[in-house]
């Protein structure tokens, strides 16, 4: 059945439902032990410290799919461009349009905002997304690698500072 | 000859010096015609509009290398990190300890504003790099590609936005 996709970003108020789209994006990834966020940590790091926003895409006045991204920047640019963490519909929302409506939101963002760039990650297992971003006109950046320092790392690293 | 290397944040009036070492980095990657920033541009993205920040090496008083970072997010850990866009020294001034005072500047910043990550990018190819950042205690992500869109295809992805 045809339905009507709403784009609307998430307000302070909302942090429950952003937490409830985490965790099953969590749960696609197999990686949901590693949720630690908390409603409180999510209104104070993106509605507090406004490090993050966040899209909803809503089917007959219900929040089915969300879209969490931020401000990186490109130095060859030498302005910021849009960064999209995550993008999860529920699964019984697939297929109506609902991703690609919250991307080319990002897209109309960032053009609107003056940034160079619209970039994501996703998973090399991650076979349906791959073929759906490429329709999009994504490339893939295949000779870089993220490094990640965290925990107990981070701590060890941080305190060598100025050693 | 054993050198004494400070950190300095970088000011608006540094735009100049960002751009030199945005530069010298772009060549070192064999990329130097992608860089289309200017100090205007650096100006205004990152001093007014506080897209990103920059730290300064600075030896004998002279700024030797600067490391470009920004705030990124995790859903998962529900707060803000940071990561590292752009990280050089002059090829004169390596070997002193300027990368990892950098990096371990980053790492305290991280800690201090309560950020649960600190991450960056590395070309496949650049081995010496790479075993640099392990011997900071830093994981690479193996099984994830980053998806770009730039250009006049984000333009044309914008313009199917609300379609």
């Amino acid at each position: 059945m045809k339905k009507n996709v709403g784009i609307r970003p998430a307000a302070k108020a909302d942090a429950g439902k952003i937490l409830y789209f985490i965790r099953q994006l969590a749960a696609y990834e197999k990686m949901q032990d590693e949720v630690v966020a908390t409603e409180e940590s999510l209104r104070e790091w993106i509605f507090e410290k406004g490090k993050a926003e966040v899209l909803f895409a809503v089917v007959d006045g219900k929040e089915v799919g969300f879209a969490l991204f931020f401000h990186n920047f490109s130095t060859f640019l030498g302005r910021a461009g849009i960064y999209l963490e995550d993008l999860f519909v529920l699964p019984e929302y697939r297929g109506m349009g609902c991703g690609k409506k919250l991307i080319t939101a990002l897209a109309a963002a960032a053009v609107e905002r003056g940034c160079g760039r619209l970039e994501w990650s996703c998973l090399d297992w991650n076979r349906p997304s791959i073929d759906f971003y490429l329709s999009l006109g994504a490339s893939p950046l295949e000779d870089w690698t993220v490094y990640r320092v965290t925990g107990e790392r981070l701590q060890k690293l941080a305190d060598s500072a100025g050693v």
